[in-house]
């Protein structure tokens, strides 16, 4: 990999980017301690400090001079990987020139101001109080999606999906979620009835916090997470954070109940070890930022679905989570996978199997894109929420509006679009998955001796050292040899549970 | 306390040292999470990203026109604490300004360097290595403090001691570090006789570390730390860091002896609780940072040594050790005392009682102010660091680097000044204390009843709220009726330890 030489345009881009990546750097440190050890008193001061640089790293992004630069550049002779680079700083200036900063700012406070209020309307069950604040953020919202969506000739909800998920569409996503639609609810209810029929025991607690954390360690491990390169902590809602160098994941433990905080780490660690193996030679600039939300996703859901929930790989967990635990009957070989590969509808998408999570997805992507592009209004997402929760789910939310539509954080931050990334994820990861076993033959009988480094180098090679050097279609087409097909999704949905 | 109308050059200035404010914020969050949660891995990504934000702060503050808005403001019509704080202002713009930045760049790379290489040099006890770096910061030490000295009409050595004492000079220096000198090795050789006397046991551990941890936890409640704006962890050097609205002390734990810890903590807490008391309503601006380093010092001392270490005090410490690791001998009331107030001159600075304390800081202030002012070389100091433990500590370091002068980070890094703070502060928190005392007549009764309220009350009426708005001068005769006065810490000594 060489490069431009020095004093080039693109050069001068270089410099500028790597600078914004130092930023981005204290902004997440700053980030991740908020969430997971900042005292209550330090909120106030934090959030101006985080605002204040966000504000400088917009006005260095979108300043005149780099708008000239990368016009400039565009003239140079640079090699393929320094033209990727180029493109993704492209995308990230339009991202950023294009809305005024006043809009950009009173969306921001609208989000805050609804996020904040949500924090206790939400438990209060306070649709309308709610819905105020929300009407102001869907407003700001549409009027974001039509800048963007003039500028780039698509669609208002295009224009946002686009910023998580670059070269996606409504419609590849009608067709994708409109297959989905034909057979997956008939799926969910032959997968709860033949369940019905499988006797599962509940392991009993209470399970030792510090012994939990021990173990989600000795997974971590397991999963090859760079210990010299990040950290595991506690947070309300777990994430993964930090900068690839230094990788923070977080979770959090139930005394009663450990099953969610262990597959919780290995979802994490699955985002960690994508963050941790992009390409080390260019960190800080564009082209070694991960590929799309999509894709991340995708990494997080091979190692909880693909993998750790999969029969080769709990035979592994087991005696780890023994060794902590003791034996009990719900730990023994066959419960616990039942325990593992459970279907349960609910009402609350954190929660959801894996069967049952893209009705989730596609639910809000309908509300959402009705309401981006004006169909539909705040007042009508009760409605909607319920009968489609009734027509994919078989479930009831009239009233319902904490565990309905209000159990979200998106919306009342403004993330519309981000949704469907949840499920493109899911299909991605079975996919790779998919794809990885064909080129690993031994495959099953290696994760069943514990032995995963075929299958990390795979995704190494084939993912994450790639960084956004390619577009999602070609990073997939060049993995799987095919653009996305929703059907690994599918058959790996059929393999496991019926 | 009222502000200046807006748009004037004054109120230009205090949204710009705001601005600057939040980005001190997110060094200080950094910085912390450097030392105490960040794994090695993450540590070039994260001094690169520092580096980048100072330079940031320095161009900001340094630009030509925060120059000519100080100059204009000079003209407004200002209430006393905006007159105070612009001269906050000016102080902070003249120590930045001066200094070019290649000179600054270049000496903060010598400082990284020699210190890194001294991480491995000191155990080695290689002082030939050292000194050839060492000798390079001094270099660029002496051009830095000639910029200075010329631009303020003072001496070499006294324009460093001004970036973190403004107002002193060596004159005064020599006057009572000059008094020190002729009672201090013969106040401290008596007290060595006497407690030849008095056998002293030593607890024995071990000491878990969670029943210290909470020990430490239960202390700094009891000295009003505020943990809705702060919390305690852990770290190799400890430190209070953070910032005034989430303040972040550190100590480390050893498991054979609890009580370096233990008043480490005591000591930190001082540091904290002035920093978490500094005027709320001017955070952000100049005028509410800690007076001085002395001053800052002043009140970990007042709180280690003037509070804790006394008798009062110690029997109400007492029961909160005893609560966590039970009754032994070496814990009851009388040997406890003893224990926290023994005297044994010794070659490490940082484990030193109070009374031989200030002879290790005269040694480094004589050697570093003729260091500074060129009257001797780096090659002279180990005979010098010989002849003056001899001297006043009655201890031989022949040879003996590691303990001799390469035990501190200081002058690795180029704080060159610095030391004398240490015996300053000292002397500003007996004096502090003694008039708290008068100020308070039932002070004693009150420690022992666990009663810190009106000294807390007192120190934030008399230091903590004024932030930097008076001289440091002016702040202790407001508080005590004169300016420094070195006999209240004879006294102090005389009285406790005689």
């Amino acid at each position: 990999m060489t490069s431009a030489p020095s004093s080039s345009a693109y050069e001068e881009l270089r410099t500028l980017f790597s600078r914004l990546s130092r930023f981005d750097h204290l902004s997440a440190i700053g980030g991740w301690d908020m969430q997971t050890m900042m005292p209550p008193g330090g909120s106030k001061a934090r959030s101006a400090a985080l605002a204040e640089l966000s504000v400088l790293k917009h006005q260095i992004l979108t300043a005149a001079k780099t708008g000239s630069l990368l016009e400039q550049a565009l003239q140079e002779s640079l090699s393929d990987i320094d033209r990727a680079n180029l493109q993704e700083m492209r995308r990230q200036y339009d991202n950023a020139v294009l809305v005024p900063e006043s809009l950009v700012e009173a969306k921001s406070l609208a989000g805050a101001r609804c996020e904040h209020a949500w924090r206790a309307q939400r438990p209060a069950n306070d649709w309308q109080g709610f819905s105020d604040n929300l009407r102001e953020v869907v407003k700001l919202t549409r009027e974001e999606a039509q800048i963007r969506a003039q500028a780039a000739g698509i669609s208002r909800y295009d224009a946002l999906l686009n910023l998580y998920e670059p070269g996606m569409s409504s419609h590849d996503l009608d067709r994708i979620f409109g297959d989905l639609k034909t057979w997956l609810p008939d799926l969910l209810q032959k997968v709860v009835a033949k369940q019905a029929n499988e006797p599962c025991l509940i392991p009993q607690g209470p399970f030792d916090l510090e012994k939990q954390r021990q173990l989600g360690l000795s997974v971590m491990k397991l999963l090859g997470f760079n210990f010299d390169g990040g950290r595991v902590d506690v947070s309300v809602h777990p994430f993964c954070g930090g900068v690839p160098e230094d990788v923070r994941i977080t979770t959090r433990y139930n005394q009663n109940e450990f099953l969610t905080a262990l597959l919780g780490i290995v979802h994490e660690t699955g985002h960690a070890r994508y963050e941790q193996n992009l390409p080390r030679e260019w960190l800080g600039q564009p082209v070694a930022l991960a590929r799309s939300t999509a894709i991340h996703e995708s990494q997080s859901l091979l190692f909880e679905m693909q993998l750790a929930r999969g029969s080769d790989f709990l035979k592994i967990l087991r005696p780890l989570v023994t060794a902590q635990f003791g034996e009990q009957a719900a730990l023994e070989e066959g419960n616990f996978i039942r325990l593992n590969q459970r279907v349960k509808p609910g009402l609350i998408r954190v929660d959801a199997d894996e069967v049952s999570y893209p009705a989730h997805v596609i639910l809000r992507y309908e509300i959402e894109q009705a309401l981006v592009e004006g169909e539909i209004e705040v007042e009508d997402i009760p409605a909607l929420w319920n009968e489609k929760m009734h027509h994919y789910l078989g479930l009831d939310t009239v009233g319902n509006y904490r565990n309905g539509c209000m159990q979200d954080i998106h919306w009342t931050d403004g993330a519309f679009g981000y949704f469907p990334t949840y499920t493109l994820g899911a299909m991605y990861a079975a996919q790779l998955f998919q794809h990885a076993r064909k080129a690993l033959p031994n495959l099953s009988d290696e994760i069943a001796a514990g032995d995963l480094s075929h299958l990390f180098h795979w995704l190494q090679q084939n993912i994450w050292h790639h960084g956004s050097r390619y577009s999602t279609n070609t990073l997939i087409a060049n993995a799987t040899g095919e653009t996305l097909n929703p059907r690994y999704f599918r058959q790996h949905l059929e393999n496991r549970y019926l």
